[in-house]
């Protein structure tokens, strides 16, 4: 029998996987819950874990709760690594992430049902707490994987329910002994559904990823007078509601006038004590800014802080400030992200270079080796949220183009593309 | 031994009630969280009604669980009655409610310690959940007390939590079987803490109270489309939160133009999924309108509504309105006002007239019986807050002029002032 190349995956296999991992956590609405390192997500881990050992992989648990899956299991030399994550936020999807890492398994298992072996390893990943809806920041895993964030630091993280990431690691059975950070592998590519309208407006297929976009996430906590909603005049109010309600029509305003990428997003506001007829004493609101272009981004921030200051002294009151997330914007590699484009036309299918308006785990390992995305249509744009949806054949062909890459990557196919690829 | 009419109560016995009070639901900051029908609310109705059976008070507990404590316990007459509440806002202070129904059960031991017997019985009451931080409408308890409100249908009123508050009334033991509504007093009288700055500033002991401000209290259930914080443009967004930011600064706008009276309160926000990533899918906020005058409510209410409409047609989303209190304005007796400030010109204290900025149980008794109330300053104006506070002195001064006008009221001595009196 001659061994072939494989170019194509098994999609119902791939579809099968997405359906019984979008089992555990299920929010009944089509929707997923598995919350960074909660007993859902736990439960997850398990099955996937257990795929992985199915496949003959070694599986390597590290201290911050990465798992790494490697073929050949004896492997030593740098790997060709993808990945991404299986956590969600509170109302996810069930492409987000799981995507990346199932049809990471399914290219491995492609492979290795083919019984072609390819000059480097191959390996899949999935990173801790990606989302950041639980622990900030989102990407703590895979920054602590590239050593952009101390890993005892990481550890100490306190979760939105008061949790510590080191306890729930070590409740849920994931603290594991792998060293962190890691050695890098030799090149990693992630496939993910875009998140995002573009690709379904412009009937597109592939989104060949240039980069992600910079995120600025900042917490403010506005403090006032709390008082009776009666009997205080409007003159005498000092009211944290107001302020909070102020920056969040701000920080649209910042938004629109910047125009381009830039988008500004104010997802959380709690009030205390948040009743009717109580003057609050207290709001907590978060401003999460994103642009490609990291001085736009910069301009946002400072035209976002001088609003604030500004509102602030208005009202009389005080504001603190906390930084939760701070990403500088991230360029892929210009031969890998040449390669998709390659790979996807020579396939026949559609494709376009596009930035990511998301961060994900490629943009921390793009710290440390050649790196790129592949994206796949959302339908309607829709994410994080449980009507997110791919159409399975854009999920099939996505997939498809991660084998190749990955094949290709393996053979290190990159390094000799011309450079009018990079243009 | 002469009988001769009681002058004074005695303020340090009133003090000490009022700080055993405040232990019940102490929150450790000067503050006291007694939410109507918890637990907590439960205790502290269980110590005022063993202080009325330890006075041998006729203690009758009604269908609503509003509690009224009359002397002599054979009493047949309509009573004069005084009272208020004793739940609080979840951040409340120790004198908002509680002090109208200490002061009066101090009122009757003092005449019963006098041997003085008016010609009318005398009552105490306290009213179930007057607050409405936990059930809506706020009054509850005095406006079925009074017919405003049809038994079952309040009983069967869902708290925040999620209780009945028929249910919690069983389960601490206050589902009374005295009738509701019941038979309205002669007169009703309140003594309550001014939760506002006006007599503080003026450096005056007693407000005479003309009336209560109209309150409208009006919920916004705002549904968008959540998505994604980074791949959703912003001309693309439909979100909740920035609506519900747009009503808010719009209430203050609306309270600012119309001057005057006129308040407006955020007092709430709850955005749903509530994370820093997430555009929301849904915004629940309350808007508190309040003013003494019925036609500038309206107006405000009116501006409200066409702002919120334009507001979710603008950013694409839909409104769900919900009324969950709306009280017009109320005027009290203006006998009873004009005896109150005798009483305090009498006693040689400072006085002025002046409208309840807050909700209180007598604008429910004004309607069945001639009623006023009586105000001592707050310090700083601060209410619903655990800084709440009165200086000793001027808690006493209010129990005095409690205790004059209960017995002039008990000789119906209002029904014989001069017309003059009431201008």
């Amino acid at each position: 029998m001659s061994v072939t190349v494989p170019t194509t995956v098994d999609g119902a296999r791939l579809l099968r996987r997405l359906d019984e991992l979008a089992a555990v956590g299920d929010t009944g609405d089509g929707g997923v819950c598995r919350l960074a390192l909660t007993d859902a997500d736990g439960a997850g881990r398990d099955l996937v874990v257990t795929w992985m050992h199915d496949l003959g992989l070694r599986v390597e648990i590290d201290a911050i709760g990465n798992v790494v899956g490697t073929w050949p299991a004896d492997a030593h030399d740098a790997p060709v690594m993808t990945g991404s994550h299986i956590d969600t936020v509170r109302t996810g999807g069930r492409f987000d992430g799981n995507l990346g890492v199932l049809a990471g398994l399914e290219v491995i298992e492609t492979v290795l049902d083919s019984g072609f072996v390819p000059r480097r390893p191959l390996s899949v990943a999935f990173f801790t707490g990606e989302e950041g809806a639980r622990f900030a920041p989102d990407m703590l895993g895979s920054l602590v994987y590239v050593g952009g964030l101390p890993l005892e630091e990481a550890l100490d993280t306190v979760a939105i329910d008061g949790a510590v990431l080191g306890d729930e690691l070590e409740r849920i059975g994931y603290r594991g002994t792998h060293p962190c950070p890691a050695a890098p592998p030799a090149a990693f590519v992630e496939l993910h559904v875009e998140q995002g309208p573009i690709l379904e407006a412009e009937s597109t297929t592939i989104g060949a990823v240039t980069g992600v976009q910079g995120i600025l996430w900042t917490e403010f906590t506005i403090v006032g007078q709390s008082n009776h909603a009666g009997t205080t005049p409007m003159r005498l109010r000092r009211d944290p509601a107001v302020v909070a309600a102020r920056i969040a029509v701000e920080a649209r305003a910042i938004a629109d006038d910047l125009g381009g990428d830039q988008v500004a997003t104010v997802g959380r506001i709690d009030l205390h004590p948040n009743l009717v007829n109580v003057i609050p004493a207290r709001a907590t609101m978060t401003v999460d800014l994103r642009n490609t272009d990291a001085s736009t981004l910069a301009r946002a921030e400072r035209r976002l802080l001088e609003s604030v200051d500004r509102i602030a002294a208005d009202e009389g009151v005080t504001v603190e400030r906390r930084t939760l997330a701070h990403f500088d914007p991230v360029d892929f590699d210009p031969d890998v992200v040449a390669l998709v484009e390659r790979i996807a036309g020579d396939r026949g299918l559609s494709v376009r270079r596009m930035p990511s308006g998301a961060g994900h785990d490629a943009q921390m390992l793009a710290r440390v080796c050649p790196t790129a995305m592949v994206f796949v249509p959302s339908v309607g744009g829709i994410s994080h949220n449980p009507a997110e949806f791919t159409d399975a054949a854009d999920l099939t062909a996505g997939a498809d183009v991660l084998l190749d890459l990955m094949l290709r990557l393996a053979d290190d196919e990159h390094r000799t593309a011309t450079t009018e690829d990079h243009r």
